[in-house]
């Protein structure tokens, strides 16, 4: 049997046959049952495919809102082309840069982005055809007739399990972010590990207040749909919201990052969760032993878990119940996955820091068009993270530091060479040095040395409002300093260990 | 990345790792955690190396013993061999026969097979080395030192998902059983589907009180394995006693067929079961309409399912609310299962009979060396199943007749060629037609019409007294007519349709 080739039934039509009742996605803006969202994504597919998408074509989705995101994932899947979950905090250059990087033949927006969308769009040097996606678009009655007739429509009547489903980018360490490339089958074992992991209820509603566009979102999304069951979706992030709809709204699953956390504990009209809460999934960066002393003082199932995008999301994650005994890790890898810390001299016994390599069904087969990075980041079918840990006698997985100096900020990623390269676009500036600094609401935030070309002149707001032109806003200093020279070693490389031992010492 | 050498961390290591503490294996003669399973596989497993076992090698295992056969299929696959289980009640040349096919290494068994065993494996040729585990062997108590060195051994690190993990003999439709060989990828699709099916509690009892050597009992050891959940194992069927621990012993699934649960609710002291049972599995044919509106008056979440040997156990599954809505379906197929229904022309509509045709990711790469039987069966990746049934417009199945003739006597499957020789056999006979007969408590008996050679006599008492040493128990009719000739179409084949005629009008 040729393996590469493996399929399996098209999901979606799948829930619209065997629960076509149950409700698939939830959003303040309308819900829609398996059946309605099977039919819609029909008809949204027809319209992707009469723009010329064809099977494995890409087509970036670039949505604040989430049911219209929602939908147009599907919508995606169901004419068989790749998705490319765009962020909307970038900039209309880095969107483009992505596009570009993906050659996109189709970018779908929501209204809230469309300026965004067209700017980008317009940046493209072959323009991706733009589609902009109504509310009303989604709410418009389907007759009966329309009904019959989309749910017979079967363009695609299987996922082959190889097949690319989804291209996340990510930041690189040197440059350039990748686009991780995430497959149908990654996505299968990502949730049937996650449910061996947390259990699974047949009548699950996974309430998601992050955007959407994440690898984490995104999982969920997908979990959701090979569960058959309920999306809980929010276009932003409320406390007071999420602590509602937790004790109110029967959820028994949530994503959030620390920085959400702790503005859900502030929340003093807040009474304990629902009993069928089962676990609140804590992701994006470690928690402080404050945080998690503080779940358990209220009750709250707190899972700590380690993930990346290279991973589609999930790798280890901390059961509940050993919160408070093992403080600080990231729990046991999930079933399907494992776990080495490797160091110059191979692997290292437990309890010593190493490089953290993954292997697993659900890591990416690897970066689009990146032949250079797979070399660098696959060995043997080990995905060289580039995270620093340890393993403990239990097995227990303690991530020390992330990638390369990566500045985890409200969940957000920001790598430091990123921001040092649009600050240095600056005529004033001969070079940038950018490091991670601890903020109590955001967990991080990133910090800048600079250093002046001689002879020129400016000030931190110059530089901010510039930044502003380049980059997303989450990636822009919130502290800044001028220096007259960065450290370097011998060979010229920037010493950022140092920068944070003289942030330490100031 | 080479699909075919995708691989998952061996599955026992990491339950003994992550929840070492939690039940494995609950039988009368004793429990095991998952640690203390580890420990002993792990102490078998270098005796079967011992034996000469090594990496793909067949270990045939023959035990009623729950907890013997149990802790003997995960000692052979902690050895890297693939398991042979074998039905105990067949007779030593069956089982000789079997061994042969497979050409096993090892033959396992309790020390209750023993007699049978060792005279199974004289019958060889190449004769299989023989070890009988005792009970005491399970329960003789590991030192700290001992149960140290052996959690750190580890000849077998990882499962290949496309391994074999065992070869499951199947009766042939024409002649000598096929072994159908189920991979570690079968397992994890059917172990997950299932879940995606009927939830998953992470606290999730199992109960099996059917013999482990039918995939159905395979199939509920490997996926509390995946799923580091318990087995509750019985050795033998007793109404009382599964009621007890259906309302006593916290079991939220128990696997039967429809002959065990007439008598489950025969048992008049019985009570309803306890809250958490959440699903009773019905499995091996199909259940009355009487059944499953006594089910429905008593409470009892009856599944009906449909599955084969071939597709590792579930193809279709109805859920218990459809259970009188649909009667007589066995409901829709599993989430990564498809199912066609085919005639000569190809593909019928909705409600139109034909052949039931899989695929599946728990569908069988092949039977064991029968390219013969694999090119019949095989057709573009689906499985031909020779079982005639239909698709109702919802998409639930309803299976109308078994593969070709088949009998489905309490569970067991008997194929009327395969008795119709053994009869045949006896000097007295010249001809032999087999075919079903409705019993109230085994669905259906074998029964047997006979064509005596001229000049010789024969009784119904010596026919059957002659077909136990060739057959086992549950083939041999139960039901005897001699008469002077078998219905023939003009070619000669048998009619068996013909005698079920006969019968009915008898």
């Amino acid at each position: 049997m040729n393996r590469g080739t493996e399929w399996v039934p098209n999901w979606l039509q799948r829930q619209a046959l065997t629960r076509p009742h149950a409700s698939a996605l939830v959003h303040v803006d309308g819900t829609l049952t398996y059946e309605e969202l099977f039919a819609l994504a029909r008809r949204f597919a027809k319209r992707i495919a009469e723009a010329g998408v064809t099977h494995g074509d890409r087509v970036g989705v670039l949505a604040r809102h989430g049911l219209i995101y929602a939908v147009a994932v599907h919508a995606v899947m169901q004419a068989g082309g790749i998705l490319v979950p765009l962020n909307t905090r970038l900039t209309a250059g880095e969107i483009s840069w992505q596009l570009n990087n993906v050659g996109a033949k189709l970018l779908i927006c929501d209204p809230a982005n469309e300026e965004l969308a067209a700017s980008a769009d317009g940046q493209q040097r072959q323009g991706a055809l733009l589609w902009t996606v109504e509310l009303s678009d989604i709410r418009s009655t389907l007759t009966a007739r329309d009904f019959g007739a989309l749910m017979t429509l079967s363009e695609v009547k299987s996922f082959r399990l190889a097949d690319v489903h989804a291209i996340v980018h990510t930041s690189g360490t040197t440059g350039n972010p990748k686009g991780v490339q995430i497959t149908y089958q990654n996505h299968y074992w990502s949730a049937t590990s996650s449910a061996l992991q947390l259990g699974l209820d047949q009548n699950e509603r996974w309430l998601v207040p992050m955007p959407l566009f994440h690898v984490g979102g995104l999982a969920v999304l997908m979990r959701s749909l090979i569960y058959g069951t309920t999306a809980v979706l929010y276009d932003n992030f409320d406390a007071q919201t999420v602590n509602d709809a937790l004790s109110d709204d029967d959820i028994t699953l949530v994503s959030v990052v620390p920085t959400m956390l702790y503005r859900m504990l502030a929340d003093e009209r807040r009474r304990p969760p629902s009993q069928r809460l089962r676990c609140i999934l804590l992701g994006g960066s470690g928690a402080s032993e404050w945080l998690l002393r503080r779940c358990q003082e209220e009750g709250l199932p707190v899972a700590q878990s380690y993930g990346l995008s290279e991973a589609n999301s999930q790798v280890a994650t901390l059961r509940p119940d050993d919160a408070l005994r093992k403080i600080g890790s990231s729990g046991q890898p999930l079933f399907a996955s494992d776990v080495r810390i490797v160091d110059d001299n191979g692997d290292v016994p437990a309890g010593v820091r190493g490089e953290i390599w993954v292997h697993s069904l659900t890591v990416t087969p690897g970066y689009w068009n990146r032949p250079d990075a797979n070399a660098e980041t696959f060995v043997d079918g080990w995905l060289r993270t580039g995270d620093i840990g340890y393993l403990d006698e239990e097995g227990y997985l303690y991530v020390l530091d992330r990638r390369k100096d990566l500045i985890v900020s409200g969940g957000e990623n920001v790598y430091p060479v990123e921001v040092e390269r649009a600050i240095e676009l600056h005529e004033a500036v001969l070079e940038a040095g950018v490091i991670p600094v601890p903020d109590d609401e955001w967990g991080q935030v990133p910090g800048a040395y600079v250093v002046i070309q001689p002879g020129y002149d400016t000030s931190f707001e110059q530089l901010e409002a510039f930044c502003r032109t380049k980059i997303a806003g989450y990636k822009i200093p919130k502290r800044w300093w001028f220096v007259t020279s960065l450290p370097r070693n011998a060979s010229g490389k920037l010493l950022r260990r140092q920068l944070v031992q003289w942030l330490n010492e100031s």
